[in-house]
Parts: C-alpha cells; structure tokens; sequence
C-alpha cells in the first residue's frame, strides 16, 4: 500500500499529465479537458500509462480528470455520443489496473474539483458528486485515493470526507501557490485542514512551475509543524516555467494553453527539482500538466543514489547525456557529462519574443471593463448564453 | 500512389519525427537514435503511427531511420540482444502497413545517409548497405521510397540510384540550409543531382526550423527552373526554432539535443509555415525531428480549405482557439480567436537565459585545440578507442 | 526655501546622478566614486549642474558624495596631489551655487554614508565626519540639507541629528529596498526613527530602481501613517532597471558598474515613474546613478499639466515624440505620438544576453568559499593589504 | 596633418556623436538634429568637445552636422530666433579649434548629406550647398574636411569633389551598410568611387552597429583592392547594437530615436571593437550617434599598447575594471579583471521586451497601406501640409 511505502521512508515516484500529452497526442480537447478517450480510445490511454510505467512511476492515476458527473455534462456535448460518467470512470479504472498490473505500481483514483462548487451548490451536493465517481473507484478496487486540482480548500476538505468514507489511504493536492487558496486561506492553514478532513498525504499539483510548487510545499509543511499535525508531502507540478504568473497560476499567463511550448522544462531542470523536493522532506514527487514519460524518468534518474535502482526505460538513456560520449563530432561528445546539462542556460531562439508576460486576470485585460463587469460563468446554460453571444 | 495524389495537385501531409517523439516516450536512445524499438516495443511504434494518421498523416514512413545494416552494428553495441538490421527493417515495415490500413495512408520506405559514406567506403560498398533495406522494402511492397537525411548529395544520388531498381517512385530530402552540402554544393546543385538521379519529389529535412527550410527549398526550386527540370518538392523541417545555427544545423547548437525544449513551436507557427510551404509551391508538407502529432493536426487544419476536410484529431481540437470560447473566466475565452494566437509573441519564462545561442563546431568550440586536431570518428573502433578515453 | 514650496503643495524636480554621469565624462573614477572634480575640473560639474538647472531641478545639490574626510583619505590616495576634504566641499558649494543662481533653484548640502560607521566607529566619531562637511555647508551658507545614500538608518539618523544643529531643513534618504536596511529595519520602521530625529523629507535614493523605490516608499509612508507622524515624501532612484536585485540592490548585480548600459531607463520608464510617484503623494521627485539631464526633464513634462509649465530645455524637445512629426519617413512620423512610446517594448539587440542576472553576494558568487570567509574590508590598511594581494 | 599621421601608420582616434550626446542634455531637438546649439549653447557643445578631447580623440570634428543652408531652413523654423547658416558654421569652427588648441588635435571641417539632393535637386545646386560651408571652413582653416553621413553615393561624390577645391586633405564616410547605399550600389563599388573623386580616407559611420559596420568596411576594403586603389580606411558606427537592422538602418528600427536604451553599447563592447577594426587595417577609428566620451576612451585604452600611452582621461579610469579592486565587498573585487567584462552577457533587466525588433519600413508598418502610398517629403512646404494632416 501507499502509507506502507511512505512509513518506510520509500520515495514514490508519480505520473505526469494526461490531458496536455494526450491534447498533443489527438485525444483531449483543450478547453474542456474532458477524459472521454478511455472509452473512446482506449489503446492511447494505455499506452502513456506503460510509458509513465516503464519511466519509473510507481503510482498509476486513473484518467478521471474533470471525469465527475456535473464536468462531462458541462463541457462533455462536443462528444458526439454521449458517454456517461460511469463508463469513463470505470474504463479509466480498468486501464490503469491492467498496466499497473504489467509492473509493480499502485492504482490512485482520483477526483478534481467540480462546477457545482463554482456555481455555488452546497456541501451535500457537492458531495453526491464525488460519491458518485468513489462508488466506481470502490467497485474496481482502486489502491489508494487522490482529491487534485482543487482551487479552494473547503471543496477539497468536503472531498477529502467523501474519500475517508472508502476506508482507504487518501492523498489531497491543491493547485495553488505560496499566496494560498482562492479564498485567501493560507498553504499553511490548508494543510492543516486537509490533515484534519482526514488526508495522510497532501501537497499541490498543477498551476505552477516546480520551483513555485516547493515553496508553496514549504509553507505548508511548516503549517503542519506549527499545528503539531503530522502528514506525508507530495508534489506534483507543471512541466512549465511559470515565474510571471499571479494567483492563478498557468491559466492567466497569455501563452494559456496553445503557446506555452517556450516554457516546457527541460530533463535537467526536473532532476534538480527531484533533488530540491527530496531535500525538503518530500517523498511523493510526480507532476501534472506537461510532465511528458521523459520528465518522470528524470525523476527516477536523479533519485536513484537513494532508491538503489533505474527505471526501466533508462536503457535508453545515459545518465547526464552519456550517450553522446560516442557521438562523431567531437563538439558533441564534449556535452557527455554533468557540468555540460547543469550550467547550460538554454536559448529560446525567439529574439522577437520577451521572457515574462504579465498574467491576465480581472481588471488587467486591455479594454476589459465589459468583461470585468461580467461574473464567471459555469452553467452549461451561462456558458451556451456567452459561446452565442461570442459569436 | 504518391505520384498520382501529387501529380493531380492534391496536398499530401507527411508524418513527423519518430526519434525525437519516441525517446521521450522512452524507447529511443538519444546519440545512437537507432530504431530497435520496431522490434523491442512495436506497441510504442504503432501508437504514434496511429496519432499521426489520426493528425492528418497521408503517408507513414516505415521508422527505419539510422536502420542500415552498418549502423546499428557501429551504434546496436548498447542494445542488450543483438537484434538484426533485417528483423528491425521488417517490423518496421508491418507496423506502418498495419496502421496505414486503418485509414489511407501511404507507406513510404525509408534510408538515410550511413557510416560507410562517412568513412570514406566507395560507391559500390555504400550501395550495398541501401539495396539490404531495400530488400526488405520490396519483400514488404511498401508503396513508393525517400531517401532522407544525407549531408552529402553524392551519397543521396547513390541512394537514389539504389532506390531506383526497384521501379517504385523516389522522394529525396536533405538535411541541408542555404548554403548547400557539406561539400558546399548548392541548393539548387543538389536538386538537379537529385532529379537527374531519378527522384520525382525532391527537398528537404531535419537540421533546420520551417523558415530556414522554406528558404532552402526555394533555392531548389530555382536550380530546377534554371536547369528546366521538373519534380514535386517536400518539405519536412524541425519543429524546433533555430535562427541561430550555422551551416550543419541544429546538432551544433549547444542546446541538442537535451536542452532544445525553449526552441519547440507552437501549433500557430506551424500554421504559418504550412500555408507558406503552400505558397511556395510545396505539395508534400511533413516534418521531422520535434514535431509531435498536433504539429502535423496544424498543417492539415491550416490547409483543410484548401483539401476541403479536416483530420480525424481535430475532433478534439477547434481551430484557432475555439475551444476556449466557453471557459469560465472571460479573459481565458478571449483567447478564442484567430488574430490573438497568431500574433501572441510567446515568453519563455526564462529570464535568465538568452533567445541566441553560438553554434559550437571546428574552432568554436571554447579550449577546442585539442578538438580540432581529432578528425571525426565513425567506425566502431575509432569510436570504442574515444569512448575509452574519455573515460 | 524648501520647506514652503514643499508646504505649499508644489512639486519639487530634484537632480540627476553626478557619480555615473561624470564617470562617463571622463571626470570620475567608478569604484571610489569620490568628488574631487570640483577642484580639479570644475568647468566638468558646473556644465552638469546647467544641464539639470536646464532640464527642470528646482534642487541642485552640491557635489560632495563620499566627500567625507575619511572617505577622500581612504580611497582619494590615486589622486596625484591631495586635495582637501575642505578644499572639495568648498568648491562643490561655490560651483552648485553660481549655477543655482543663474535660475530659480535651490542649492542642498549633501552627506552620505561612511567608512568610519562601516569600522565600527562609535557615534561621537561618526558625528565628528558629518560635522566637518556641515562646517562648509554652513559657511556657503546652502539652502537646506540632504543626508543620502544610508544602508544603516542608526547612521542616518547620526547623520540627521548633526545636520539639523544647523537649524536649516534636513531631508534624508536612505539606499534600502522594500526589505529594509542592512540590519534588518523596515522601511517604515526607518522612516519613523528619521523623522524623529528632525528630518522634515524622508525618503530613498540611489540602489533601485523607480518601480522598486516607490514600493520601499509606499511602506516608509504607512509607517508613518500608522506612527501618526508627517514629513514630507522624497524619491531619486537609479535610472537602471533592476527587477532582478537582492537586498544591496545593484551593487551586487553581476553588470555593476561597467555593464549596465542595456538597463538604462528611457524618457518614458521615467514619466511614468514620475506620474506613479506624484500619485503616491511624493511631492520631491528625482533621480540619483543613471539620471542624465533628459530623464529629469521628462520627470518635468510628465508633470507640466500640475506645474502649469515646461523647463527651459523642453525647447529642444517634443512632447511624447512630437518632434518627429515632420520626419521624412512616414514610419518614423508614425512614432510621433503617446501610445507609440507608451507602450514600445524595446529590445536590447543583444540576443546572446539574458534579461535578468542573479545578483553576486555571500555565498552567491561561484567557487566563492575563500570570499566567504573574508569580512568585508573597510580601513586604509585592509583595503592596501587586498590591492596588494590581488596584484 | 591628418595623411601626414595615418601614413606614417599611426592609430587617429576620432571624436564621438555629437547629435545625441547634446539631445540628452539638452541643446538638440531629436528629429531635426540641427546644431545651431554651436551659437545657443557654446558652453555645452565646448564641454562635450573637451571631453572627447580628454578622451583620447585627436580629431575634432566641427559640430555642423546638417548644418547646410537648406537644411536649417527646412528644419529649423522651431528657432525662435533665426540663425543664420553662416553663424552656426562659423561658432562652430571656432569652439572647435579653441578646443582642440587645448590639446594635441586636428580640427576638421564636415558636411552631410542635403535635403536639395533628396528633393531631386541636380549636381549644381547640390554643390552650392556644399560650397557655403567650406567658405566658412576655409576662411576658419580646418584642418582637413570630412564628408560624412551620404546615403547616396552620387551625392557623396559631388561632397567629395566640392571640398577638393579647397586643396585640403578629404576624408568621406557614408552610412550604408553591407548591403551599399539607397541606389543599390555595393560597399565595394561606394569606395572606388569615393577614392577616384579624390577622397584619401574613406569608410563608413552612423546607422549600424560595430560589428555591421566592419563588415562593411570589409567589403570597401576589398573593393579598392581589386580595384588597385589605396586609401587609409575610417570607421564611425553607432554605439548601438543593432543586429536586426535592414538597410537603412537604425532609423528603420521601432526604438528610434527615443527608446535606444536597451541597444547602449558597453565600454568593453566597444575595446573589441577597436582591437576588431585595427586588425582589419582600419587607422581612423571613432565613432558616431550614441558614443559617449567613455567610449572613446575606451578605443585609446585598448589600443595604449600600439599608441604607448594612454589618454588624459584614464586618470579616472582602471584598465578593465582595475579600480573595483579595493572595493569593500569581495564579489565586487573579483570584478576588476579582463576576463570577467569580456565574458560577461550583461542582462536588460527587461524580462517584458524582446531582443530583436522587426524595422519597420514601406510596407511593413502594420496598417501601413495610407503610408505606403505616400511618397517620401522632403521639402519644407509638403513637411507643413503633412504636419497640419496629422494634427
């Protein structure tokens, strides 16, 4: 089990993101971000959960994503059949166990945040919500359980409840950063909550870069110390260099989400974010949105002094560049070895473009009185009223 | 046939680069960049034929690049079961064919320039090493041939010549910018060697971002209008910026190969330089090292007037940001438009690093003397004796 | 006199940075920085004081930073022939006096930090320093007092305590960022003590720039606020863009002092500090390092609408690009208006250089262990050991 | 004599850009660049002369620059009073000569390129001009002449052969890039026709960068030797770096003129310059708009060793950053060597701005179709109507 290997002071290797490879790979749509494809295409799910595999993660997430009952209605009727929520839940499931299966990983099920908490639905309906996708996690008899993505810590906590209700081990991240959760509520005082909802390991995932992501972790943890609460920290962070945006991270920044290519962090920016993460006391370390199979190897590269082994698929990697030590020309060669990767400071080739852009936001888009003046929408019905009026 | 789609003005979209996207997948080796893979992980193989059929690919290239019979005995030493160039060449071609035939595709076999050529082996010894793959081609009857990748236009006609035999239509790219091969032959030189070798479609490959491409290919152009010859051209770039690399191109760049990630474009540029391959007169339109399955979605979605249809992907894709346009925050739905992608100059999130970078080469390369006295090293043993020093 | 214009609501143009103007006319030695070139060339000071007097400064102040005694004595040994520390003061008085006069200007005696407060000298020696240079001040009879260019608010404040023995108004402004002094006093804590000790116009020069000054003074005005006390509000940054500096602010950036020129502010970055400025409630406005003539006389245009007119060398300039109007070019007439410049993002045509650098300091500086262990060296006898060292 | 100097193989070091040097502190408008300062404000442009001079400059260029009859009237109705052609001329002359008797230095008499000849005027009214300005140089004896800034070099020759009739040594410059002047005519072709028309220096200044500009000179240098000519080559770029440039250079830029900032050369920039031209056996080297006196200083600093002395100036200045040695922080110390300015990538601390702009320039200028159909207006009636349009 997870708090098994955690108690035993194991490192846990997470996945990376699935709805950004699989955006890139044809199988999600950007926007909606809705995980239909394990029913629609099943062979591409599982085949980034052998790759995340064989890079070395020893936890399988199942692609439940945005997959609870209120989401898919919301965003899902760009589908042309519909599929119900249960379908996609249980196929996920089903694929995450079949390849966990092929090595030694785990199986997390997990819940995101809803749109009936944004649009205001009430704590006994949100948490019909995640009963819902629980009841199909508790039916494929998923390992442990994992509440992500949550922008406010009440949702998460409400989340977290439902989750304890299975019996099993449950993990809690927010996507927030140092300044806290949308509602102002401190990393520190968000640990402390989750903690007390009942969740043995939280931290953050997505929104922010993994830089910003262990500070945040910071903060938390010595929330926790401070409240005497005790609990395991996991950090799961965007594969993008993040370090312009404001509160809400990734999704504010202009390049959101089709120019974000010059952020993508590089294999060795990630081993030193394992390094920084170990140092800190973390032992869950995977990412989210943009973390690709190579990331997580990294992960497993750099972290392997301590866990005594390599993933599997550095049989085709030398570590620190190794493999160019018999590359023909010379100059190439000469970038075998660690100093080489660490030090490089690595060019855009984009003279035209600037290295920060200021976040979007309310009151800093440019002629945004109209849309300041509009509040977010959520409802398909809001949503349909805007898309027409767009046009 | 390819000749008939080309020669009755249709658009043909090649597939994008299978070594780059595989090693991140994490079953390619970067250095060596042989495709063992075909044999070891054909699952891996197959799914990224099907992302690239289901982007818009009407043509996939059998992933037997670097698949010659010398070079993966001189680079296959790594590979823990020796595993033959005709078996690797084999799966190669059951995996493209298999896929192919889930859509209408195409099936090209491909050769590329070899470590004969590079030490010095004449021309009837090159040969050889051609006509073993060119066996296997046969054997599969894959439906016509490219030559791609060579730095020298003598060892392409000899690949040409090769390809010939066999009575099916050859393509022929280099990996070449302005300024010509490395024996310094000319753009527009090359084309016409090639042409008169028997190619029908000529061009370019790798090595060099789309502009820098589209600059080369219309250099051919003008050497087969001035030679009055006649072939369709065919462009497959990087999809990696490189504005700042010298006449080999982006292997030199400090940044290759592990570091090239701030360099990668975005779906929008790609747009861009599909329709000026269009305009240039380019009818086959592909990519190499860097493009993943949603750069080839944006070359057939940009030229979908054009075909009068979209790809299958684009199911999960809505042109231009559209699919932004029911995103709950206003600022994130004005992103859902044409002219904000296009003209989004996108930051790197890396201040501290430049947007250039030197090439390193002979005599660039910082304390190089010694360098610069080594000759390139490319047999097994050369290469075995540096691989012991440096160590 | 200072205090009624300042009571009287009016705005009051402060002046440029003399050190790094005069350096880069030839007259002052960057590294000790002293002033000796109002005897050795004063015809160099008195054509800068014009420049200013002409460009709007309502303030001229003498030219005596780092004219301390113990600063002259320490640092002046490269001047030929030793020039007193009276003999410097004297001029600067006589020279900022004569220009004074060929306008409306007021003349300011300056002291700033020194070498005896950084040994370790107690508060009676200190004070003996300062009193030396007041002595000048009060035989030339200047208009007011400014003490400048602290890091320590204990040695502001000696500094202020002697000035006002003068009974003349005393405007004091320390070097510090939003993260307070060097032994860790807030902004608003300092601003409190120097008020207390009877300084009339507090505030921050040199070390930062606009945009970083005016936080330090926004927290400097709620102490104030919140400790029920009022002075009036003082700023005169540097003319560097320094996002990326520590708490020693641009000392400790890797491009001080001799590679700083790609931060230089322009006419624009500087109207809108001053607008920003003027906002915040700071009624004295201007610069310090970096500051030429024309930056002050933008501080001046921005401000024209309140002031109710232009300086003498808006003559020579067109208001927001004006003057380009009659350009023969239609694009470079095309620049001739405020959005134009407003909302340029220069580039730097340096595209093999980073945008931001991360500043030097203990424990910061590569292979720095053996600079670690050093003290910072501040007598005569440590400084000759190092110079002796080093060579 | 200046041939007397450059043939007995000594280093001339010229003086710096006057243009921008006064518009920053305050004596010229920006956009008409008319130097009728030399009567306004002889104080100023004497100071700047003395710096130079100071500096290391051993020629002194007249301030006349556009300082043509047709010229001043065309531009200079903003004067309140009206100054005459031969007043600007004359003051101009002489502060030069008051100047340069203070030291060492040549004094020499300039011309620029007229508005008669860019308003179609023919070779005899072109020359009219010319020869009212070399009345007054004549009857003020300059040492020599200089015909600098020519975009044409038709015009250039008609300068050229104008100031030969005075008997006295002609130097001529244009300000074109690699790619020749406005008519298409190559650096090469620019020089041999300068030389035949009787000028015995010749080269290039404004409008490019260093490294352009030795580039170009390359070209001119190589010109004149398949031609069989000889000539002492004189070389005045910018002091900006301007590597995005097309070929009219910096005019054509967004930053021009008022947001060049970030493009400030550094001292360093500057020494490999001087060390870059020397080797190409260039023997006049100074420099043009944006130098400042430090950086002339800068050219005799890295050329003392050839010269075997240093300039005046470097009394306040330590060889590559000597006088940081006695600094108080160690980290500054360890900046007071050649290696670390020659290697340091000084930063912009502008992470929101790119490195490189586009020009504008005809048919670039977004929105730009009204412009495009504009012609060029030159003459003072068309500047008017084009003034009240846009107001």
């Amino acid at each position: 089990g997870i708090l098994e290997r955690l108690d035993a002071g194991e490192i846990v290797i997470g996945d990376g993101g699935f709805v950004f490879a699989l955006e890139k790979r044809g199988y999600v749509k950007a926007g909606p971000w809705t995980p239909e494809a394990t029913v629609e295409h099943p062979e591409a799910v599982r085949q980034l959960h052998r790759e995340f595999l064989r890079a070395g993660s020893n936890v399988l997430q199942t692609f439940t994503f945005y997959a609870s009952e209120d989401k898919l209605e919301n965003r899902g009727n760009y589908v042309a059949e519909k599929i119900s929520c249960q379908k996609v839940n249980e196929a996920a499931c089903d694929i995450a166990r079949e390849v966990a299966n092929e090595g030694d990983a785990l199986v997390a099920g997990g819940v995101s945040q809803t749109p009936s908490y944004l649009s205001c639905k009430d704590k006994t309906e949100v948490k019909v919500v995640f009963r819902k996708q629980l009841e199909v996690f508790m039916k494929k008899n998923v390992d442990f359980l994992i509440a992500e993505y949550f922008e406010h810590v009440e949702e998460a906590v409400w989340a977290v409840e439902v989750l304890k209700e299975s019996g099993k081990p449950v993990a809690a991240t927010m996507c927030i950063g140092p300044e806290g959760d949308m509602h102002g509520i401190s990393p520190g005082q968000c640990a402390v909550q989750l903690v007390k909802a009942g969740a043995s390991i939280i931290g953050v995932n997505c929104h922010f870069d993994p830089e910003t992501c262990l500070k945040t972790l910071k903060l938390m943890k010595e929330g926790l110390q401070a409240a005497k609460l005790k609990a395991h920290l996991m950090s799961q962070p965007l594969a993008f260099h993040t370090p312009d945006c404001g509160r809400q991270g990734f999704i504010d920044l202009p390049e959101f989400p089709f120019g974000l290519e010059p952020r993508i962090v590089t294999r060795w920016d990630i081993q030193n974010y394992a390094r920084k993460a170990y140092d800190l006391g973390i032992r869950y370390i995977g990412g989210c949105c943009g973390f690709e199979p190579y990331h997580i190897r990294a992960i497993a590269e750099e972290l392997a002094p301590e866990r005594g082994f390599l993933p599997e698929a550095s049989e085709k990697h030398g570590s620190w560049g190794e493999s160019l030590s018999m590359h023909t020309k010379p100059w190439v060669r000469a970038r075998a070895r660690k100093e080489y990767w660490e030090n490089l400071k690595p060019a855009s080739g984009r003279p035209y473009c600037p290295s920060m852009s200021k976040p979007d936001g309310w009151g800093v888009t440019k002629g945004g009185k109209e849309l300041m003046q509009q509040k977010e929408a959520t409802s398909e019905q809001q949503l349909k009223e805007l898309f027409q009026k767009q046009k």
